[in-house]
């Protein structure tokens, strides 16, 4: 699936955010969402985690937000609390003090110091949450909390708002010799874009990672995974992704000078890249994961920029849904990225099939291409020729469900 | 309609691009198109013309924005010829030629200098024009060419591609006493953007105008109007905005040191609002035209950034679909516009209802507001309370239609 530059990992298909040694969960309802789903979480660290988190760039930033920065503080976290169908966003002074009761209360019944809690929220902007429902809710949280594929099951569910399914996965590889497990778990699926999106995720980890190492791996693979991928342009006040690191591998301290750092932290990309991927592919509406791959640009962010553009053009994602291969837009977002780009030495692939060439049409089968373009998986090839900046985005095709989603969230 | 400081011009409900004199117009079906639709057009002046142009800041600049550049280059015309149903870009170096004969061919059959001949093209991308068509309905042309509202109808007709109804706007205003005639034409109606877009407006004028002048009031109104449009997000490799002035109303040159220059350009703008307006309004599936108002900006530049994250925002697009009063959304996009924004001290209003005060929701009719948003003209106001910044910004619903429309344009 992903290429990495170095795979010495394996998917563990049963594994979950619960696998990596010291971590449980649970999940549900609470009623929040107006239908039976599960609606609150929890992620627990039999220890105090070694922990890194990224946040959304949007200047309205939700109460919960602000709540786990502080937790953050220390860089230390033993628990994360979440819930959704209510983002507690743009509510004002009540919204933070409902941010740092779900935080208290949460502390309080898993008998974990309030400053070691991170608080997560997703779903309508601008509604007071329901407190009464969300302490009665985080007081029946412990008795759900296991180390069970239900449990992370549970929790998986509670996250999700229009997404349609669960986001999890689970990755195995060896540091020092002691086997090491990373998992994930994410949601969508609307205001997805660069810079994250309505997007949490959640990363457990049993390695011993130093913590600067751990948030600096954080930045750098959000940077080349959830910072690319775009639902719809719209970047969330609620984003956040944390990572928590139990320790409990045994292993020596990672960091970058140790000698398994490389396969660790492509490890660790794998599993962010196979979340953002995941949310791509289950974004509002969408029948397609569309993969835009970027070659031949003058610098690498050049290259990210372009692809953003593409992966991002209305365009573009409303041929992918028709499975019409109509290069000319993507060649037209390419060119309004506002990054140097030769006009006349452009090549265009989809899949396989060369569609433009020196930027000149090229005659190809049309039933072929719309075969290829038919499938649950497109990608978009664009060699600009111009230098050796690459880059991948990921997103989705922007289809009829799309509208009919957004046209009526409220209600 | 539009709110300008200085409103000393009248519309002319019969009036059109012919209407300035010495300005003649026609247009007709040459088979670019596969309906019976007009996709050959052309406008003439008796006289020498000044004109001014802008053109998309897309990389990939299709053929005959080459060429018409190269007869701007004395700043005068006198005919544009427009055909519809294929853009004449990423054709490489035929496309050129074809652009070239193009110019050549109308200008032979107008008795026209090559010269003072634009040529501007709108359709598909990365197909060659069929030129066995073009050549011979440019040969029909000057038996169509005239003065009369029917052939000025003829061209406005040509123009077009998915848009649903023509765009056309006459004023008249008085310079140094003497009646001057202001008017437009335009088509949008996909790949609508800021900075251009699939867009071709051409403005008519009789006022004797210093070319300098001209142009310069050209790119100013461009930032307020066509540039404050979107439909899509998406910016075409066609766009472009030619102004002809024929000086035959009699009047003293113009210029901004000119006593009448404040009336002349506001009376300009105006026409240049109504076109950008009426595009945005027929945006492939739109069902309303949507209007951003944001006040209180840090400055105007940054009024305008924010103003087009938000009238761009599929979000924020669908919800108006849906006639939802989401303000959630408005504040999401206003916050990820990377513009300086007090996030706890934001109104915004939905017309005259007022939901969002101090970033604290209000209490609001959801009856009145549905009805309100049910409208075809919707206006959306964001004070920021940061500054004395405004910006103005035009665009269209996101709609099962525009997925329809786009998902199979080209088959």
């Amino acid at each position: 699936m992903a290429q990495v530059a170095y795979q010495a990992f394996q998917v563990i298909p049963e594994g979950s955010i619960v696998s990596p040694q010291g971590f449980a969960a649970g999940g549900l309802h609470c009623g929040l969402k107006k239908t039976e789903r599960n609606d609150l979480g929890v992620i627990t660290c039999e220890v105090l985690a070694d922990a890194a988190a990224v946040y959304t760039t949007n200047v309205f930033q939700a109460a919960p937000l602000q709540v786990t920065r502080e937790s953050m503080q220390n860089g230390k976290l033993q628990a994360i609390v979440v819930n959704s169908g209510n983002a507690n966003a743009v509510t004002g002074q009540q919204g933070e003090k409902d941010a740092y009761a779900m935080r208290l209360a949460t502390a309080k019944e898993l008998g974990i110091a309030v400053e070691n809690v991170a608080v997560a929220s997703t779903g309508v902007i601008g509604e007071l949450l329901n407190m009464e429902k969300v302490h009665a809710g985080i007081k029946g949280l412990p008795a759900r909390v296991g180390s069970g594929k239900q449990e992370a099951s549970d929790f998986s569910q509670a996250i999700l708002t229009t997404d349609l399914v669960k986001k999890e996965i689970c990755v195995r590889t060896f540091i020092d010799g002691k086997e090491v497990m990373i998992a994930g778990a994410a949601k969508g699926s609307g205001m997805i874009h660069p810079n994250m999106a309505t997007m949490l995720a959640f990363v457990t980890c049993d390695a011993q990672v130093d913590q600067a190492a751990l948030q600096g791996l954080l930045g750098k693979s959000t940077d080349a995974t959830f910072n690319m991928i775009t639902v719809d342009g719209d970047t969330s006040t609620n984003d956040m992704l944390i990572a928590m690191a139990s320790g409990l591998a045994g292993n020596e301290t990672l960091h970058p000078g140790h000698k398994d750092w490389e396969n660790f932290a492509a490890t660790f990309n794998y599993v962010c890249e196979v979340l953002a991927k995941a949310i791509a592919r289950d974004g509002e509406g969408a029948t397609k994961l569309v993969e835009v791959n970027i070659a031949g640009a003058v610098s690498d962010d050049s290259a990210r920029a372009i692809a953003k553009t593409v992966i991002g053009s209305s365009l573009v994602k409303s041929a992918m849904f028709g499975a019409d291969a109509n290069w000319g837009r993507i060649i037209a977002a390419v060119g309004r990225a506002g990054e140097p780009v030769q006009p006349d030495q452009v090549d265009v692939k989809l899949g396989s099939i060369l569609v433009l060439s020196g930027s000149r049409p090229v005659a190809f089968d049309e039933e072929e291409a719309l075969r290829y373009l038919q499938g649950d998986s497109v990608q978009i090839h664009v060699d600009l020729h111009g230098g050796s900046g690459v880059a991948t985005a990921w997103g989705c095709d922007l289809t009829y469900d799309y509208v009919r989603i957004n046209a009526a969230y409220r209600t």
